[in-house]
């Protein structure tokens, strides 16, 4: 839900859309290592990045990404979270613009954006893009140690159909990781070796009134190889690769090619050393494509079918989600060879060790994040109860802990130990620091005004009422604005607030802080509001009446108040 | 989420709202046991019922409950689920009007409202509404057995107070348990002693092509005690009664008085017989108040604090919560004494034991649902983790086995036998029985209709692409109208359907459905479209694309299909 205060954290250039398609969850970094300080989550259908405000848990910024559609390669960070990366996963018109399907070849491109974060407030900015081929853009992880300084990107449909992809898009016996350079576009933006495009994005953000602020922006600094030699390379991997992976010592760069019998690993050292002597084996729209004989660690035999994704568990192992056959499989990063297998219900997509694609995993546990459940639990739906699974890795033999259903397809999750998280929480907001216009720091001060036909209700909750609950002189198609103040100062006491007919979903108002619902009411009579959050013993009386009259009556503003 | 087939579902005579308050769920039933047919759901903002299929999960209707509000004490059903009832929380001026919030006692009164339910199809509609004292409804639970034919509703605030309750509603030592005689209103109608008031609600169902359709209701049926002798009776109750519980055998009504020190249980056979002796210890309204000390069948002595609701294991005992003291309390129905308690963590509301509010209880378990975490899960936010518990009751004492977080408060729940519900799924809807006006039943079918600035087109997904992917000829300012056909016939396999710059979310085709989005593009560009329900290992080639040309433009419609 949203509330007059957050709505605009929903604007877009295409309006206000108040639902988004999530699909990765990432932990900022310090050192490569989370820092507890941000989570950041991808939007895949309106392209946007939100950031979550770890003290709070609150969404308290959103960027839309601009020229770009489908952002699927999101929002992984990198090492010390300079930037959150995003990258189209349908190659569009860029920038956008009226041409038939069937020139895909020639105006259809892909855009790699870097989104710079700032270290000491996280406020995004979108610092530059990088111009690709027209392919689909997959999956996304940065480098950490050495590899410091660039990012990988796996991408499909190299065959740049435009249609019946299923067939078309699995010709190449060979796709590509894309490594980015992203220290080198750095330079080429203070060199100018650059081009400035249209674009129009939303940029949304809280401001110190804990008010969403939406911005329109325009314009965004584009970059690619012909202007900035030496930025992107291509690491040729096997049939359709979806995730990339980069071990803790940021040495081993893992791909999970769907259709692959085996998992490559390339090498990053190997693969500097292949640039340095230019061994390449073509290229493709001007971007070098290394040999992979000369770049590759090791390819891990018979780990199974359909290699998704690899995490780490910091002793030296690797596992990797294997779709088709439906297993993790552990595999050792010293000499490539699987060591372990354990069965998972069923078709794992992602899986997660804490910290696992960071420089610091703390390797103890895995868990299997499953696209399928079949029968696993109850038929209860429409769609079926998903399902993941948690299994000890500290041992030589994984071994399964829990199984537990999860609702919708349990798609990427991160984890870290939480104290990182639980000595930093803000446990209620100080009231006295509450800086919203209507805020209401005591029962004394409550009032209703009328301005036009806007009317402002300055209401206070505490256990367990609310100030005024008897408000009077409003007329049919008022905008009746509730600005309702949580006076509570404890840990955990948030109020709620509805009233009949309200289009919006209740308000939440946790302690300290004001959060205002829009109410016109359409007909006379006396309609009730209530508190919607479970607050104590007497929650069930936390209740007010708001009398509407007919447009144009003389019932005067009155409402209760305390002495 | 909603698409243009169920949009009408969320229709109410205050407008479109999208967002319920949902509180109590109860299953159908047949002779006072669960039959697995619907699942009925209360909302208590904006008062409505909403029934679900079981054999799909979908919602097929919601009916509005005029002159109500807060609807809380809903759904309840009767034995054979002859009728689902729903109580207003706050009483209101019935019918609506503009008058004082002061003139409370003379013009708000409360009503319960009896929805019959169609033995055959389930289908709701609103039979007659009982008007009553302007007090606070609470909950509800109807006879069964011998008591089959009344339902019992507790009611708060009989001081009548309109503000500042928790201190206002709380002076009476006894408020009460209204026994209503649902059966002597059916006489009082076919008689015709009954008024009918204005009223205006929406009742909403689901048709035979899967559409939702909507009909705005006037008029109600109303009834009282003036008019109908007979039909209401109060049940005096220690303070504050919350729960109403009939035990299997329909003989007890125990009450939760939240602020007792005793758990009072009523005897229905002593209820009947003070009513032939007209035992009164006064009345209320002109409705009789029977004597407690006639009608009551036992108090059990040092329950606990705070009990609230009571549930039935079948095996002669009950198990009432406390939510004060925070554990659940077992006790006899032979001699209403203590048997067991266990603590539970924290705040206990309601408990579920499958079928422990009917006439069969599966009592082999009960669920804790708490209030309040606190300490029990880490702080992730904004709201603390909600908590839940599974405690075994095959023994003599309790026992907790597993201890478990939700989402939001697990306000209630209802529980029974999978082979009830399991056996009657409808896997997949029947292709050739799709009555949907845009169905389109084979690839070869598909086709994009331009009907002045409407925009049909008639789509099909199957593993792994939609037909047609490639569309031209859309116009910015257009609605398109996107009908998407799932052709899968196999259990489990939705499709879903994106686009980008959607403002409502993406759709959900079961097997066999249509599902429409509409979509109006705002600026020229060729924009994709994607699955977003996770159906195969080439789900993410599931795309396409639909380009847009300024208004006006010269761009014909064209779109590819089979051969
Ligand atoms: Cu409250
Ligand atoms: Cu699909």
């Amino acid at each position: 839900g949203y509330n007059e205060q957050t709505k605009a954290m929903l604007m877009t250039s295409y309006g206000h859309i108040p639902w988004g398609d999530a699909h990765h969850t990432e932990l900022s970094q310090t050192d490569g290592v989370p820092d507890g300080r941000w989570l950041f989550i991808n939007e895949n259908n309106t392209p946007r990045i939100a950031r979550i405000d770890l003290t709070t848990f609150e969404t308290v910024e959103i960027l839309e990404i601009p020229n770009s559609a489908g952002n699927h390669a999101s929002p992984f960070v990198t090492q010390n979270t300079e930037y959150t990366v995003a990258a189209t996963r349908f190659s569009v018109p860029t920038p956008q613009r009226d041409v038939p399907i069937s020139t895909y070849k020639e105006n259809f491109a892909g855009l790699l954006s870097f989104a710079k974060v700032d270290s000491a407030t996280g406020r995004m900015s979108l610092a530059f893009q990088v111009e690709m081929p027209g392919f689909d853009y997959d999956l996304s992880h940065s480098g950490k140690g050495p590899s410091h300084g660039w990012s990988f990107f796996t991408s499909y449909n190299s065959e740049q159909a435009h249609t019946l992809l299923e067939v078309n898009a699995s010709q190449n016996d060979k796709d590509f990781i894309a490594a980015v350079h992203w220290q080198r576009a750095e330079e080429c933006i203070a060199g100018g070796n650059t081009e400035q495009r249209s674009a129009s994005y939303a940029h949304n953000y809280i401001d110190q009134s804990h008010f969403a602020q939406s911005e329109m922006m325009s314009g965004v600094t584009v970059t690619n190889v012909a202007l900035c030699p030496g930025l992107v390379y291509y690491l040729p991997t096997p049939k359709s690769p979806h995730g990339v992976d980069v071990d803790p010592t940021g040495e081993f760069i893992a791909a999970g090619g769907k259709l692959a019998a085996v998992i490559p690993v390339h090498s990053f050292s190997k693969m500097i050393q292949a640039i340095a002597d230019e061994d390449f084996e073509g290229e493709v729209s001007g971007i070098p494509v290394l040999r992979y004989e000369s770049i590759i660690a090791g390819e891990v035999e018979d780990p199974g079918l359909g290699p998704l994704h690899t995490e780490f568990d910091g002793n030296g192992f690797a596992y990797t989600s294997m779709f088709l056959s439906s297993e993790i499989t552990k595999w050792s990063l010293e000499d490539f060879t699987v060591v372990d297998k354990i069965p998972t219900y069923y078709s794992i997509g992602h899986l997660s060790i804490p910290g696992g694609d960071t420089r610091q995993p703390w390797g103890k546990y895995v868990v299997a994040l499953n696209k399928i459940t079949k029968d696993r639990y109850l038929p209860t739906g429409p769609e079926l109860t998903q399902s993941a699974q948690l299994i000890d890795i500290t041992g030589d033999k994984m071994r399964l802990l829990l199984d537990f259903p999860t609702i919708g397809e349990p798609h990427y999750a991160q984890a870290l130990p939480a104290e990182l998280i639980r000595d930093n929480q803000v446990r209620a907001y100080d009231l006295s620091e509450n800086t919203d216009p209507y805020a209401t720091k005591s029962e004394s001060e409550v009032d209703v005004v009328r301005q036009g036909r806007n009317v402002h209700v300055r209401m206070t909750a505490i256990r367990t009422h609310f100030m005024p609950d008897n408000i009077e002189g409003i007329q049919v198609g008022d905008s009746v604005f509730f600005h309702v103040t949580n006076l509570e100062q404890d840990w955990d006491v948030p109020h709620g607030f509805a009233v009949i007919g309200a289009r919006t979903a209740e308000l939440l108002i946790m302690p300290g802080q004001t959060r205002t619902l829009v109410w016109v009411p359409i007909k006379p009579g006396v309609f009730p509001f209530y508190c919607t959050d479970f607050c104590s013993a007497l929650h069930q009386e936390m209740q007010g009446y708001v009398r509407v009259s007919p447009r144009g009556s003389t019932v005067p503003i009155s409402f209760n108040s305390p002495g």
